[in-house]
């Protein structure tokens, strides 16, 4: 936990016995909380680019997903992204994919807080039969897992497209009994909207809506395409949106209206999506990304300011999964969740980094200059995590090996 | 020189005197070609953001410049943005500033290849009186530059805004004569359009074109505002564009038809525009946002392959420059610009560079995971300047220092 936030001296004073990390080159900032991504597709890095959304998965993701998929491979998969989400600085990750006790135990071993998705879809799959086997499975890991500090949970109906009324409104009901978020893709791409449109007679906020899935606890994945109406909608229920700028465009997705989202008050995070659409689990990439897009989309180069975003990439993260309480900004009392992100050239060296060199403003710095690299030093739970850029946990040996193989099997796919 | 690519054996057998750099895990590409820049603003790099860009020129950069641009502040913020830009991959930049006697000395010192702006504006500035006198200094250098390897040269008219009809028919009167390209920011703004057409009756491309400025010379820097016609125009004369993604998105100037521009056969390259409006010199970063943004603005999730984003950071700004016989691209008879990324984990550490893992497909690798942190060896014309991420130049000592002095001179700046 933090304990307190103090002049130097008077923390020298008052916790003598306590070890001491030189910072003087870097700003420490909360953990960064990744509010939306399939961690195991990591494994899927790059499989499939340049291609639009539905292509992408009818033809590539999900064949390959229904060979592939297994606890092993969800758990080689999450711990891979893990280790480059600590290396980025992300402390906490929202996950939605198949077997999320196997992502569970990857976080754990990795030392990550995780919020772990209780996946609903109408469709079968490797992982489970129909919804209802989806949402007993995903239940019975929250009824053993819901005490351990590190971990929460979210419902997680995949899609509108993907999940039919009947389910929605089982999913608004348990939602409402355990009180968890439901974490799910909305209004991501134009051709979902007409789609809902034809089968549903209206776009699926409104559907949402009518199911009784709208409220404070949504967290609404994309939301690129959105009318005035439909962010008015979303601050009037509390939602909140986890905005994925790089997977937005490489999907051709759009540009999410971030700047009428945060001006209607709903509460923005950001998340990397999966490593498949992105192709980097790199918080601090969508950070800049986010305040650079927001920019273009407004016609406003004051939208989007250096603050916006790094409040969005941590306490805007920490909101949309209910636990603003204990993570997302460092204040005595939360869970001392913190990165060293390194802003000036080391003292001693006279031409390293010229990258960081000058430096007039660490929030500006910060979000538009330093990138991942720079992330030096991690803590989850005051657990130090990465000393130096350097991990020393043997949970991570052997990883890329295994990886290794997995791109063999998956590379040996039959052509679509 | 490039002297052949050959398989290993035959390499050995053919140069067995030659020294030997395994790169297993590397990509070896040509030098990045950063086809715009100001380099010496690497010391104002983050110094004003969050501003459009009238504003933010007006009240904050040109302020400062008046104040504080000598040749020692372009010498100290080109080494500076060079250091930079060869941890970066960046082999080659086309420059655009004040002094450029000072900026050609910075680059030889790093070693670096350049192209030089002959500056011309139609307001005085610290370093030129008139038209007249910018454009006598500019090719007063160019004669006593231009048999230099590593040295080319551009005329520069900053922009539609800053120069008049007769400074344009001068310069196109001289680009006929010496044969050297015109590197101009051009259709950036909305603004600048409207602007033009009240003072000029057209917009600036038809100006341009009115004023014998258009041909295969013409670098158009920006070019986000682009009608059809005005897209067959530039096509119709081999001009080039110069895309530079982040700060037409950090200014809010918008996003470039990049689909559109490159459908029509017009040559593309990307430019990272000066560190004040990115906040970094990082072409792989610009590559990949380019390949992002492309798709979004297009709509279309097939527009810009990775593919393409190599190409028009190599060998489209080499074409650009009016380089390409001699860099660009790895073909003998070629200059040895190289560029090795790491794209594969070391196979001796089993769990480090997560990032990496798998590699599907190395191109997708380069351009969508892989980033700047990732280059290793950079040569220019042959010398390695980057060695396993190590720059051993002595030109560089003492440089943070010196940035140091300057950002607490600048900083001292009164408010605008």
């Amino acid at each position: 936990m933090i304990e307190a936030l103090l002049p130097r001296a008077e923390a020298e004073a008052r916790f003598p016995s306590y070890a001491r990390v030189p910072l003087g080159e870097h700003a420490l900032i909360p953990g960064l909380v990744n509010a939306h991504t399939h961690a195991a597709m990591a494994l899927m890095r790059g499989i499939a680019d340049d291609l639009p959304l539905m292509r992408w998965l009818e033809e590539h993701i999900w064949p390959i997903e229904a060979r592939h998929v297994s606890p092993q491979f969800v758990r080689d998969g999450t711990l891979l992204a893990c280790a480059e989400m600590l290396r980025g600085g992300v402390t906490c990750f929202n996950d939605m994919y198949f077997f999320p006790e196997a992502a569970l135990e990857a976080a754990l071993a990795a030392g990550m807080r995780v919020s772990l998705g209780m996946i609903v879809l109408d469709f079968p799959s490797v992982y489970a039969a129909d919804p209802d086997d989806y949402l007993a499975k995903g239940l019975a890991l929250r009824d053993r897992w819901r005490e351990h500090p590190l971990v929460s949970f979210c419902l997680a109906p995949h899609a509108p497209y993907t999940v039919s009324d009947a389910t929605f409104r089982k999913i608004a009901k348990i939602a409402a009994e355990i009180d968890v978020p439901v974490h799910i893709h909305v209004h991501e791409t134009a051709e979902e909207l007409e789609r809902s449109v034809a089968e549903h007679g209206v776009r699926p906020l409104a559907r949402l809506q009518r199911l009784g899935l709208l409220g404070p606890g949504l967290i609404a994945v994309h939301a690129v395409h959105l009318s005035d109406e439909e962010i008015a909608l979303l601050a009037r229920h509390g939602a909140s949106v986890a905005h994925c700028p790089s997977s937005n465009l490489k999907l051709a997705s759009g540009l999410a209206p971030v700047a009428r989202i945060t001006a209607a008050g709903i509460n923005l995070s950001l998340g990397t999506d999966g490593a498949a659409s992105n192709n980097r689990l790199d918080l601090l990439e969508e950070m800049r990304l986010a305040a650079l897009l927001a920019k273009a989309a407004a016609h406003d180069a004051e939208a989007m300011p250096a603050h916006a975003a790094l409040h969005a990439a941590t306490l805007g993260g920490a909101t949309a999964l209910g636990l603003q309480a204990r993570i997302g900004s460092i204040v005595p009392g939360k869970a001392a969740d913190l990165v060293a992100v390194r802003l000036l050239p080391p003292e001693a060296e006279s031409d390293s980094f010229p990258e960081l060199s000058p430096c007039y403003d660490p929030l500006s710095h910060l979000v538009y200059t330093a990138a991942r690299e720079q992330v030096t030093d991690v803590w989850v739970a005051g657990k130090r995590l990465l000393d130096g850029r350097k991990s020393n946990n043997p949970a991570l040996f052997g990883l890329n090996t295994r990886c290794k193989v997995w791109q063999n099997t998956l590379r040996a796919r039959p052509e679509p």
